[in-house]
């Protein structure tokens, strides 16, 4: 018969409960829980976010920058927190933030938003299927005010048409504010699917998530079609800069991409760039974002050519970068102090956050490219050498 | 002119220095650090970790189980730690680990082993590409050697081999212990490179880094080849437990199955499930598990039918997980604590650790695609409601 | 120096020019042309499909049948012709009639229609892409009307736009009549994108074909938008008839799909299907296709399920299947008297002819799956057998 | 009642059963075969090809040439019979192929060989089939005994093994000769499947095509594994040849191919080139190979760049390039006199084959890729332009 672990029907976030779950687990497991027990958060505020409630992660940040961003919504120069344990991470950021700045700072432009549900309606056959599709086509306002009925900040922008077989692959496309928006389009959408199947006999079934939605995975239809918000960050870095920061030049810059895309493409990877996941982690960490989004906000796409005046275009777009300033665990404690570091918490800042994050992928593909390149003078290799100086997994 | 972040040339972990950065950033921005500034650990410990430290990101913990494991590492019951900010998550993935017990537990295979790194080859045309293939598989033993020069723990398995036009992109495909490894495969396969590069004199250059890792993303080569360890985690599931705690038959998760999985073959999705990446997200950031890893380690396959007893035969394989219980973040104060409570902690546990990841993936999928469900009779949505009642993104 | 192939600037498409080249093609490389100078074709009739022509490639042509069809546009019995020289591969695709006939008929339904072009146009930076991006919503109409202005049959439908960093992907989509449509198409986005570089002053140039039409190739675009004309075909199979002709049943074939789906989905195989592309390879050679297109039409996805009544419910979308019953090589001599077997030469045919495709390709997949079981009791297959009785590499 | 096509038990390949076929279809139809009828070659000869003949495909085949090839195998300038309906199609590779000569040939090799048969093993857990998979590999001389047991030619080369759940992929992967060698390999794996089933009695159940053979369909285990022949064709193109034949430059054709490739990355298309199933399909039609292969054979990868003294380095390689010189239709009237026209009909000439095939498709690319450009100052668009007066689609 297994232990239960200790829980409180009436308020599962009181000290009491979670020192009895602590007492439990350490006898269970003979371990001593001496740090993971010392939170400074009120663990109240902690219901909404996390159930059966013992203790805390602590994961050390650290800061990189300034990084000088032209955005749109961030504009002028950002202190990233970055919550990491992975050694070399900031320091190698930091160097590619040097390079941004001074090649005069990186360009970041919101392309497009649309948060995904994604349900799937199943008919007798491909013909009610088709049918359906121009009925929804026709029915989009009346289905449109269902959705939003249940928000106040999302808007349905679009139902994407996936129809195939006897079924209708669906995609519903929502604007949703400062937040990420997940639950918000869940509840949304389900209140848009029962209506239609009230109102569309032919309806045989549906199912809430049809998994076109592609929420935390990469896929192509998150490439071409965008999840979350789709950034991209610019920046052309003058030769001269390349040569002094990272002793390169803009064609080996290009030929790198170029080596890079072509594995992803014959490999069939979710981005051709180096190492997005890394930085994009530290940040979502530091700031209480959804770290499971990482399965998908890796997803990007980097693109770089030599100028005219010899110089290095160098790009990347994030099709489905999902983060949030207001919600989920944006306001917790140690999360909302690092919001506030850049002045992203809460209302009308989630476009800014989201300019910074991209700058910050520059930054570190800019560092890293260049640093994997070994130096035939001397056989060394700065990544080699950087990981033994600073990292701890020899 | 930018103002500098501060740093110690001779020891940047003291209180000193991390207080100076800590005045610097409220300074700058006008926030105040009053919980990011209250860590348990001694920040020099942080050294090797995190870079330009100034504070703590406090993730809460909360606990899910016990999960029942069958495997070849991880055997009995375990309680498992779960840092997110996801309201709903952990009980869900609680839900989950109740139908396994009820099923007599998950059983866990690791199917096999392989960290990479990934040099790409160039050539004057492909005819000395072709021939440097043979040279090479011709050439395994001395290559390893050298290898394996660099560390005592990681053994060369092989050398994939992906020739096209004027080169040749490879895998070096290494065992690595209990760590990670991306490091020490990194320095393991400079060595070889280095070696290769002063004894064929056809070689024209490298990249230390082609891309074929596909490190921190997902790809189809990862998904063939697998990338860290590739693990299965099977159970069958009584009719009856199906109908008790998920309100479902087999037909139906079946069904899912399908739905899901055509809908993941018609978009490239990197994964066919409905949400590893939550689990392991909440696994990864309580045990000091890189998290942009979150980025591959996702990468999965679902697989159901209906067995001849009218059970339900349910099975993931994750090709690519990648999980240490030694080095990188795991030595850290809550993070290590984590690991204890499920005695992984250090050398010979990383295979148990992939196991018990494993097995939190499956609770947590069996737990979602049911959900997901919408009862007919009340109109009603589990997935929503959950959401509505623990969640907070409304 | 190189011998020039001998060429007539006047007619290139005499008897006189003809014999020629015949010579010299003879005389170069010894060989005797006997068959090939044998063709019943006026050669004049040549000009527009084939340059500097010297023969005839002569390919038998078998027929089966008939394969009813429950179509909106082919509705009865059709007897196809089929060009091939597979052995065994009309006798398998004759026994897949009979069981459509015996299970009533295939039911087809082109779902959408649309012929790309897909040009891609490079700006400064991302913001002018994305205000590109409006332009084109607004400016519709007018870049309509310019497209449309070159033909009296393609109606531009929608211009589908995919930005990414300071570029525009586009893809013009068209329905075309019964021409496959890829010149026509070709001709209207020229000068539809002549007018916009005259009317956009932030356009810095353009590419006709930027690639995302993927024309000739496939690709999860097409999967997911279609192109050509996207059709499904469907049947219900009586457990009874799968048992009499095909000596299997539901279930198995069920599994047979969810089998090759997976294999599908883990290598990001163009269709989770048996083999498609020969059916339709013969059929497009009997009538006159492009028999390139084949490297795009043969995508598709299989699904299936058993249903309450324990048939079997089957079906197959082939997402760019592309077709002409006018224009092309559809006119000439034989191609058009195979066309006219099937009535389906000239205007207004193209539907008609895309659903006996879609019936056909049911055929060969139903035959197939189920010839590639072995038979447990006598140790036999019967796919295997069959090639050894009826076809030729041994 | 259906009427049921004319059949000989005895015979059915003689004049008074193919005659009694074409009066039932003519009857049937209301059309008349006038040029369908007038074959010049035995139809006895067909038994093997194609069943239930009542005819021919008179496709028209044009000369392009010579192409100038600098293989292993094909050394010198070759003729090159297309049969096609396409108009332009042959005048365009000959431009190409202009190129080619005045840059002093192309390259060609073939890099690998490996024809598939895919069977899939099915067991009770992981841990069975992980077991199968040492086993396989401890087994593989006495299997590759089996398999060759049963052909003359193909030789076993490696099992390839992708274990998934509780079942075990593989790819059997074999040289064949100058047959292209899917029946042969059917057969050969049919036979060592029934010896393994017979061996292994952990083995539930197996199925003789898993689908990971990918046949006739693409996929990125094809692009990385390669199917039939993988070969590259090269080709340094002097700076000043491309000002003159294609009016272009190497800086031009080389980001050409870098949008293509991102398209390709972008969209999961199977591959990066223009139009490589165009020349493949006329010479697979014109040289009696199965029409179905193009729906492999043309992915491929293009990789070009500007060499230090200005030229153009240009490669493609085509990973799964499924040509034969012997068997199938290679033997009949008019396909063997093509072969012949290059002296590749028979033993030992498929490299030749395929050599030539590769050096073709470079041709189409060059020319197309270029063609493709629009003339700024004239305000035209060659494509465009020779589709309006060489080809028939308006």
């Amino acid at each position: 018969m297994s232990a239960k672990i200790p829980r409180s029907q009436e308020n599962d976030y009181t000290s009491e409960i979670i020192t009895e779950r602590q007492h439990f687990l350490e006898e269970k497991s003979g371990a001593s829980l001496n740090h993971t027990k010392q939170f400074s958060f009120d663990p109240e505020t902690m219901e909404g976010n996390c159930e059966q409630l013992f203790g805390v992660a602590q994961v050390p940040i650290g800061v990189a920058g300034p990084l000088l961003v032209n955005g749109e919504h961030a504009q002028g120069e950002f202190y990233v927190p970055m919550a990491t344990i992975e050694g070399t991470l900031i320091a190698s950021y930091n160097r590619g933030m040097r390079v941004i700045r001074e090649s005069g700072g990186v360009t970041t432009t919101v392309m497009s938003e649309a948060m995904q549900r994604a349900p799937v309606f199943f008919f007798k056959d491909a013909r009610d299927a088709r049918e359906f599709c121009h009925w929804l086509v026709d029915s989009i306002d009346v289905i449109r005010a269902q959705a939003e009925s249940t928000t106040s900040v999302g808007k349905l922008l679009e139902i994407e048409q996936y129809p195939v077989h006897n079924m209708v692959y669906t995609r519903f496309d929502y604007s949703t504010g400062d937040a990420a928006g997940q639950n918000m389009t869940g509840g949304a959408t389900f209140v848009a699917c029962e209506w239609i199947r009230a109102n569309y006999p032919k309806l045989r079934t549906y199912g809430l998530s049809g998994g076109m939605d592609t929420e935390k995975k990469t896929s192509f239809v998150n490439s071409l079609k965008g999840r979350g918000r789709k950034v991209t960050a610019e920046i052309t870095i003058p030769r001269q800069v390349l040569a002094d920061v990272l002793r390169t030049t803009p064609e080996n810059l290009r030929n790198s991409t170029g080596i890079n895309t072509l594995a992803a493409f014959l490999t069939g990877a979710s981005n051709n760039a180096a190492h997005p996941a890394n930085g994009l982690a530290a940040l979502y960490m530091a700031t209480g974002q959804d770290m499971a989004n990482i399965g998908e906000a890796n997803q990007c796409s980097v693109y770089s050519y030599v100028t005219k005046t010899g110089d290095l275009y160098y790009s990347i777009t994030l099709p489905a970068l999902i983060m949030a300033t207001y919600g989920g665990g944006t306001g917790l404690a140690t999360q909302r102090e690092c919001l506030e570091l850049m002045d992203c918490y809460g209302q009308d800042k989630a476009y800014k956050l989201i300019e910074i994050a991209a700058g910050l992928v520059v930054a570190g593909e800019l560092s890293l490219v260049s640093a994997a390149r070994t130096d035939k003078a001397t056989g060394t290799n700065e990544w080699v050498d950087a990981h033994e100086k600073l990292g701890r997994n020899r």
